[in-house]
């Protein structure tokens, strides 16, 4: 171990999350449920309350991700069994940074998915236009 | 390496987060300007824009946590020469939960603080406070 701290990702974790940044290139919406446990919880930027299960997290999914432009992932850290991803995107012509907190279990899976991003002011014009994209409850 | 991701970090990296941990514990926001590099970046959660040098940074840092209460470190994501901090606290009755990315030097000094946070309401809510207690420019 030497003389630093050190932090692990099983290949589980692994797999997950190459499986997530591929879903995220690809915008491919049915293999993000596959990846989620099925009580899911989303912790979105704009509220404090956590969007709970499968389907209501993959769709308010497709609809942020039709809202942002130019979504890129930059610096990855690491902890067992979850990662943090930094990313830019744009809304509109306003420039976005935010953090990808993701857990996943030993299968796996996504346990739990918060999302923080900066700056608010640009968060909440993203919340709203994506509410728009929303299919009716 | 075996079949693991990894992550490392130097000596100075955990010297200048441990640092860290206690100036914010401590709120020693003196010992908080030696651990800063003079060209610091801040990126806060409100805004797009940095906020650049030692001195702006000190001083909205110290707005700031006399604004929040409750305070606490959470989960610790790394990366080498950085880290990703989970943190709760309260504005006013409000539950924010936030993450601090910071970036250091091969000295163990601090280059780019980076903090988002959510929910976006609350935050906005946070600088509102923070600035009212800014000494004047």
């Amino acid at each position: 171990m030497n003389d630093t701290t050190m932090s692990e990702q099983s290949p589980s974790t692994r797999n997950g999350l190459s499986e997530w940044r591929r879903i995220a290139t690809q915008r491919d919406w049915p293999a993000f449920a596959d990846l989620l446990v099925e009580e899911v919880e989303y912790r979105n930027p704009a509220s404090i309350e956590p969007i709970r299960g499968r389907e209501a997290t993959v769709a308010v999914f497709a609809a942020v991700f039709s809202v942002m432009e130019d979504f890129e992932y930059h610096r990855e850290y690491n902890r067992d069994g979850g990662v943090a991803l930094e990313f830019t995107a744009k809304v509109g012509d306003d420039p976005v940074v935010g953090i990808d907190l993701i857990d996943f279990n030993e299968d796996g899976k996504i346990t739990d998915f918060a999302v923080m991003m900066r700056p608010a002011p640009t968060v909440l014009t993203l919340a709203s236009e994506a509410l728009k994209r929303l299919p009716p409850a």
